[in-house]
């Protein structure tokens, strides 16, 4: 019984889907006498949480006295843009409530269990969590290794190449293109290395499906962009640039930003990205940017777009570098799905399989 | 009403698959009175065509009189193995043929028709026609061609890569293993490369589910294979090895046969190949042998299996040479499986973008 309503406590949960930025999914679900008497989930970044929500939009707010909360994710227990969700639980006289997935940021997890139980609130835990913490893959990652969730996406022919020697190849179908915009408004930020941003010299921009759309982020040690000032990156000010360089140029437009890291590693990389409260990262190549987060074995999950095409020769393979691989990197979690006359596929990385 | 008979027809013929060998897949169905009275296939090479079968197997002869055959190939009108198929038609008085598809040998196209119309047998041609092409893709481009069909299969990782360095490194799992086997039986011979014989040291057999199992070709100019006598090919005598070669070693098994072509470029080699009668190559590669197809525009349909793996770094990637590269190839009949945890992607060649 607890399973089913937390299962349509995570349907809910889905409602805010590209709309909470950094915030969590999160559904909730309000039951008297087996009877479910309200609904609420968290529906945009600085509005009211799912627990709030389920309790002001009940049409019976005389039964929630007593009544029980399934709720996704553990009630808040700090003041933040909102009152504390644990507060408004206590002040409801809810008298029990089911949660799926403790908070998993560390300094905080349990905390509101815990307040709500010295409280005189029954809390049952660990109904649906693997499902609930599927929501939140980026948000659970980054509070758990305080770096962002890493995409790494690719688009590639049959046989496994990127396009002709340093010249936009364009591989894959409208159909993908649309698909690939949509698909960036999942992540905060999109990240290039210097050699696409010129060669490709992309808009990286999302669909505009989010209010909350993708930051740009280029690697580019040397500034070798910074003598390219038409490209469409410093053109374009819908989105942030962020470009992580040892160069100083002056002159640059507003939205663009320059970092200088401590060192160019993709550790130290991820670490001020997630400074900036990036809490999800579009990796979208090249070949030597790719192969660097491989390298450093950060990454969770790998989109590859693969056209109807064959390039063959000399041209330029995927994931590609001068390093010497010793052994293999086994993905699990695979999806496989037709776009247009291309092919996507998705995996995450199996973490028994690699070290960290 | 003739496309549902043919329909029937083409059904038919897929009984004899695996088993005509050289010969193609014929279904036939003979019709009086909107009744079916008949119906055969070529079963087995060597053994009575399809349109002799449905003669012979009809259970009310006396019915045969004036009746309608359906054929998904144009009657053969010489004695082979087995007499004129156009002498049973005659002999059997049926008063109506309907062809699906001229013979693709250009030498004999269209006089089975035409001897049955001199004899006064009325003759209905064209009656889903690119479907019965379909049944036999490999004997319809070897007798218009003269050369075998030719099917490039690759197994990668999801960066396109093969393997390690110059080691048999193991991508897809036990299910593509079997898979394979069983497809390799489709095709009258496997090709592969010397470095591919040596580094990976494969069988190269099918999985006896043909009575006609491919026979094993090798191109290997230098002849490097020779000084490997212990190979997994030379001590293997479940079917024959022909090995393309400029050298000529002595006290070879007696499986093993030498060619010693004019020149090693692919025309040469598939021209030699067809003279062997071999019809369909199945090409395992590696990298170089599949790019030189590629660069030859000498082949029909790519089969890549890709392993939810990844390689990265300085991995051999699929279909490479030091060949520059300046323009893609484009790819139709799209077709995608998930077999175990590996992913099957089969495509054509689009005769449209490419010159032969």
């Amino acid at each position: 019984m607890h399973e089913k309503y937390m299962s349509l406590a995570l349907e809910e949960a889905k409602r805010g889907m590209k709309h909470t930025h950094t915030n969590p999914l999160v559904g909730a679900i309000l039951v008297k006498d087996q009877q479910i008497i309200g609904r609420g989930a968290h529906l945009l970044y600085g509005h009211e949480h799912a627990e709030k929500n389920a309790i002001i939009t009940c049409q019976t707010p005389e039964k929630i006295l007593n009544s029980t909360l399934y709720v996704t994710l553990e009630p808040c227990n700090h003041q933040g843009k909102q009152p504390a969700c644990t507060q408004a639980i206590l002040e409801a006289k809810i008298a029990r409530v089911v949660v799926a997935q403790l908070d998993p940021n560390p300094l905080v997890s349990g905390k509101g269990i815990a307040f709500l139980e010295e409280n005189g609130v029954e809390v049952i835990s660990g109904v649906l969590t693997s499902e609930a913490e599927k929501l939140n893959p980026a948000y659970n990652l980054f509070h758990k290794k305080q770096r962002p969730y890493v995409t790494l996406k690719q688009a590639v022919s049959l046989d496994g190449k990127l396009g002709l020697d340093n010249q936009r190849t364009s591989l894959t179908g409208p159909e993908v293109y649309e698909f690939v915009r949509r698909e960036r408004d999942n992540y905060q930020a999109i990240l290039v290395g210097a050699q696409t941003a010129i060669t490709d010299n992309p808009r990286l921009l999302g669909s505009e499906t989010s209010l909350f759309p993708p930051q740009r982020i280029v690697l580019d040690r040397r500034g070798r962009v910074f003598d390219k000032p038409d490209l469409t990156l410093f053109k374009d000010e819908s989105a942030p640039v962020i470009i992580f360089s040892a160069a100083t140029p002056d002159n640059l437009p507003k939205h663009v930003t320059i970092l200088k890291p401590k060192d160019f590693s993709i550790s130290t990389i991820l670490s001020d990205i997630a400074d900036f409260g990036i809490q999800s990262l579009y990796v979208e190549g090249g070949a030597e940017i790719h192969d660097q987060f491989l390298e450093a074995s950060l990454w969770d999950e790998l989109i590859t777009y693969q056209a109807p095409i064959l390039l063959g020769g000399n041209s330029k393979a995927a994931f590609s570098s001068q390093r010497q691989v010793l052994s293999k990197v086994i993905l699990k979690d695979i999806s496989i799905q037709q776009i247009g006359q291309d092919i996507r596929i998705s995996a995450r990385r199996d973490e028994s399989c690699l070290l960290d």
